[in-house]
């Protein structure tokens, strides 16, 4: 599987502030690049943080961009996938809804009955992992269904174990004109964090965009 | 009195990793561009923390820089600042060594006994402020002694609050290639963080150095 990390970051490396409501760090042209990365996966991956911070839909927004996926036979959206151990996804989430497939990660010890509220929602559950969903075993799970090209757009805490479990292939952050701040805020990513062996990436592009710019790096294998 | 702020992180945001050991994130071709950000300065300046975690030098480490300031009538090195409301600089730190001029920041209420220690190892001491340096008197002090461009190196806790105060005019920003990570590393801006009124920026220009790229920008008044 092809694995893309995409964020938007303030200049100081924030996803957010403090209070974890989202926040405009890009704009239009940048949203019209995340609509086109979208548009070129079969799913796109977020944390439980973030469904219960954001809410977001993750869909196509921009309709030549859907009739192109139809016209190579793909369903108008990806498929949506949250990373959610405890299976905390509310069922009435924007992810969850009926227009494109949803997948909730949940571990194995996730409660019951919550598991069943979600597959009431129709989403596909995939179990792996215990204390956390575990990426990589979810992730090869989520491959036998088809899914070969994956988007994973944040939170911090995600993106930080995608890079540790070492499936992140390629990373596009845009970086805003704007400091937020705050030692509790969330970053890029977050987590445990690397004390040595840090992934190295290779700046491949940087592209101004909007008021920033955005910067396109490959992980080294 | 002009500020620059300059600083090293990785690609997400850290200027080191949850340990605040020191992290090599640029190379030779930053480290020659810092050492030039020095040279033009008056004074460098940085919270007591970078002092305690990284004992810096703080000097201009190309003798044809020095050359070019002793040129001009200026001292070969730039003072060193540090911001350290209860005097906790160790007398024997680099900072404070006979090479250059240096200055403690510090609170009102910082014990008798360190303030004298720091004395005696020829700091020249600036009060201002009581739970905080209070960087806006600290720095208008400064300026009284003839510090008109101040470099300001780091870390994460005084620059916030130099964006806080509203005195930095001027953002550079080495980003790595690297992810270092960790909800508990020192970023860019730390602090308590900004929630709205975000501080603006202008990004100048992107200046791909080493194996990153240098973002410089300025700040809206
Ligand atoms: N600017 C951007 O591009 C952007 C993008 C996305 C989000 N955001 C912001 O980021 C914030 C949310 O980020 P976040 O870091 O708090 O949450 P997150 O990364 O979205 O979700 C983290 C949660 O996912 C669950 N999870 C399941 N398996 C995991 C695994 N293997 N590794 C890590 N987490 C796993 C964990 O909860 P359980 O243990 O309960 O499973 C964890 O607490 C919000 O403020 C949002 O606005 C910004
Ligand atoms: N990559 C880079 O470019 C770079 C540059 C510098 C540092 N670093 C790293 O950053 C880390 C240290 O950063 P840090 O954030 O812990 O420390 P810091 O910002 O260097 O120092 C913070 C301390 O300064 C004192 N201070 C005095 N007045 C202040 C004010 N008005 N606002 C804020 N602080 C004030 C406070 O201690 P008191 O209350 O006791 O005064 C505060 O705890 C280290 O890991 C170091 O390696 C990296």
């Amino acid at each position: 599987m092809h694995v893309v990390v995409n964020a938007a970051m303030s200049a100081d490396g924030k996803l957010s502030s403090r209070r974890r409501e989202q926040i405009r760090i890009s704009g239009h042209e940048d949203f019209a690049r995340v609509d086109a990365l979208r548009a070129d996966c079969d799913a796109v991956m977020v944390g439980v943080g973030t469904v219960l911070a954001d809410d977001p839909h993750l869909t196509v927004e921009d309709p030549d961009l859907r009739a192109e996926r139809r016209e190579r036979g793909d369903s108008d959206h990806p498929a949506r996938v949250v990373a959610d151990t405890r299976a905390r996804t509310p069922p009435d989430a924007r992810v969850l809804d009926d227009v494109a497939r949803s997948y909730v990660a949940v571990g194995e010890t996730a409660p019951d009955d919550r598991c069943g509220a979600l597959r009431d929602a129709d989403a596909h559950l995939v179990t792996a992992g215990t204390e956390r969903v575990d990426l990589a075993a979810a992730l090869a799970e989520l491959e036998t269904d088809g899914i070969d090209r994956l988007l994973i757009e944040g939170g911090g805490e995600l993106l930080f174990s995608a890079f540790e479990t070492g499936v992140v292939d390629e990373l596009s952050v845009f970086v805003g004109s704007q400091i937020i701040g705050g030692r509790d805020a969330p970053t890029l990513a977050d987590g445990e964090g690397f004390v040595d062996e840090f992934p190295e990436l290779t700046l491949a592009a940087a592209d101004r965009l909007d008021d920033g710019i955005v910067l396109s790096y490959t992980v080294a294998d």
